[in-house]
């Protein structure tokens, strides 16, 4: 028996995901005595039983006239694509797509990316209930600032344990977002929460896989599903984030309450965003941005002979993979990032493609990267040295990177790197018009126009 | 800041549910700044732009092709009742109310319930695909045995943290069983586990309200639509459940792998499962077994001066609800189950009715009944003694209460229990005919005759 004291952890697990894996596909039909096979026929009995018993419970009506919510199918659009699916799906997949190239946008207190559960959740709801943009914008607000407060109370400890922060703070944030959005009152939107706060998504050991954008989907269906079980009288505790067994204290050994309460109204999270300027994880960011100052300054690949890099234990925790095998770890890949920002000048989507990532001179560049550890310097920062073969030295210290809230995009940023994701699916003139759209939102009387031009 | 080290909770916790509650229902719409607004529009911008960006990646196409499985509403049946929704829904539904009387199955070394995750999800996927009742079978020893077989590896550390043990580790049973219905290859099977391992649902703070029986509902929807998932070639971390920032050291500071890897394939936890004579929490049992033998040996509520009773602190923790407020309050009070048993003589769903959990002479009886901890008793046992008004004291001591595994419940007794739930929902030649069915469920074509007599 191992014990994990927060810090110390056992890194010579057996691969029981495998294993099990194993078992579960392989082993024989009926592998087992003909008392196994007796208990699984009481079990089944017994669990039948019992749902049987309890078909009429007003839990089960609530919980029924919920899901039935999420019927007929065709009610909600999947972003950039024609099919159409029930609200819960919508919020998926539209949470899973707008994380996917892990260029969203970040609460840099937190690491919280909070636009992916909450927005997901409220554009899919809005849209089948027919809310105006104020609405829309009123509970991304509101939701944005129940994610993140609950994020400040708990990080970075709960965070440090392995869990995926956007997804375990941004089931509470899409609920309170479509709490507001279906006009609950206290009473019940207190019931949101709480059934939300019993769905956190995601660990920190599927950064790299397609999980990783799947817990803000995630979020967002949670979020969605327990708003609308709420509406229909679905009960929870009225202490699930705060009682010593609910859901903060189950998850974090650190709590701060008062990063829940203080300010509550007058101070908006939502202030403190940002929007990534490159195509992956934000630590890497200052990294990228040095680089591409050392490509202005003349350094190339041919007459570089290493690229001495100082940065934070936990860039390196979170995107030390030196020998990424395709896009989506090349977004993981701190030495990625710098070879891309020397060799491109930048990092978007484009060079996170397969074909770049494993690309010979790409894979010899990263290997000229030589990264150390000083906490001294923080995570939003990088020290970097170019060492060229003549033996000069060029040396940048990044303090803020661009897209940093020091150092923020600009509308006219944020409108090019739009562009940059959208043209090749609705082209450049719907993608003029969806742009005008989403800056007039506060006075759309509905969703129709902005996601007729989102598809 | 608060530090809570496993053992000290904060109890003094301000009610931040309720606040947030209050923030998100009743603050007014813009109330905030125009900065906070303009932000809120690049938010969105934001990440309308990521979100159609990657409509076409194929970690969404594989999401979206796994929503779609979900698709006409109309696939699976909700027991009990007439309406039919997707499998996702049938899932979530059939794992509430199986669980919605408390009154399940459990494996006793966890505290598991085993079936409401996995039955459910079988059952809603074994009907869309027409599995036959070996199959369903199969999916449920495996399924079942993945989830005990992690819950063991971590009980009782993340019990303790406050996880439902039966939300958190049924997700991945679910998946499991899931995978196996589908036929899934070893690698497929490895990403179902590992996607539904980010997904753990519950906290043991939503005890007593209509969360903790969402619980294993949550976990089998998530493990359905984790297998479906992987079916499409969505993707996961391949060591999701034991990385150091995997499910397992995230969930639990306590684990010992050889409870997962040990007799794997010859040791199935199914043969240790129990099932419950009385409607209410497990650790309540020998409380009210000890009351049944009191109200036998001529105990009545008229000739009772006092009952003393003696558990373990495990049971006044988790059942220590000693004024219940209604009929699932009373399922988390010992007091009211001693009453019940004083009174009736049983403690079947009948006894947890609102009229009765609140009627005058059980308020009193359950004043009556004074508990001590005293941990030298087994949570399987109880000590009760009854002091009469004429100052007779009469001692029963219970070591394993009928349903426990030293003390089983036979299949006339599980066939006797379940003609009590489904009688009231589908009369008594339709229930006749269901648990032959279920008996004779491994040599069952499909699952049609089942799924009809179950409505």
């Amino acid at each position: 028996m191992a014990i994990n004291t927060q810090v110390e952890a056992d890194r010579n697990a057996p691969p029981i995901t495998q294993i099990l894996a194993e078992f579960v596909a392989t082993h024989p039909s009926a592998g087992w005595s003909a008392e196994v096979d007796h208990e699984a026929h009481r079990t089944f009995l017994n669990w039948l039983g019992c749902a049987v018993g309890a078909a009429n419970h007003e839990s089960v009506n609530a919980a029924l006239a919920a899901i039935q919510e999420f019927s007929p199918a065709s009610q909600a659009t999947i972003l950039g694509r024609t099919e159409r699916v029930d609200m819960a799906g919508a919020a998926l997949i539209n949470g899973i797509s707008s994380h996917t190239f892990d260029f969203d946008d970040t609460h840099l207190k937190t690491i919280i990316h909070p636009a992916g559960p909450v927005a997901s959740a409220v554009l899919a709801l809005g849209e089948h209930i027919g809310a105006s943009g104020r609405q829309i914008l009123d509970a991304l607000v509101i939701g944005i600032d129940v994610a993140c407060r609950i994020g400040n109370c708990i990080y970075p400890n709960h965070y440090d344990r392995g869990w995926h922060i956007t997804g375990s703070t941004g089931t509470v944030g899409a609920a309170a977002a479509c709490a507001r959005l279906l006009g609950l009152d206290v009473a019940k939107t207190q019931m949101a929460l709480g059934i939300a706060a019993s769905q956190p998504v995601g660990f920190r050991e599927q950064f790299g896989t397609m999980t990783k954008p799947f817990h803000p989907g995630g979020a967002a269906r949670a979020g969605l599903t327990s708003a609308l079980l709420a509406k229909h009288g679905f009960t929870a505790s009225t202490k699930a984030l705060e009682a010593p067994r609910g859901m903060i204290q189950s998850y974090s050994t650190k709590y701060d309450w008062s990063e829940i309460t203080t300010d509550l109204g007058k101070r908006f999270e939502i202030s403190f965003n940002s929007y990534k300027p490159f195509a992956c994880g934000i630590v890497i960011h200052p990294s990228i941005d040095a680089c591409v100052q050392l490509k202005e300054k003349g350094v190339t690949p041919e007459n570089l002979e290493r690229i001495e890099l100082k940065v934070h234990s936990l860039v390196l925790e979170l995107t030390g993979k030196k020998t990424p095998k395709d896009g989506l770890e090349g977004k993981f890949s701190v030495y990625h990032g710098c070879a891309a920002g020397l060799v491109f000048g930048r990092a978007s989507e484009d060079e996170y493609h397969d074909e770049i990532v494993t690309r010979p001179d790409m894979v010899e560049l990263r290997a000229k990267v030589i990264a150390t550890v000083d906490d001294s310097i923080s995570e939003a920062s990088a020290d970097v040295t170019a060492v060229l073969k003549d033996g000069q030295k060029i040396h940048i210290f990044v303090k803020n990177a661009i897209g940093s809230l020091e150092n923020p995009m600009t509308n006219n940023d944020l409108e090019n790197k739009f562009k940059g994701l959208t043209h090749p699916i609705i082209g450049e003139q719907q993608t003029q018009d969806l742009i005008a759209i989403c800056w007039d939102l506060k006075n759309q009387a509905n969703l129709n126009k902005l996601l007729d031009l989102s598809k």
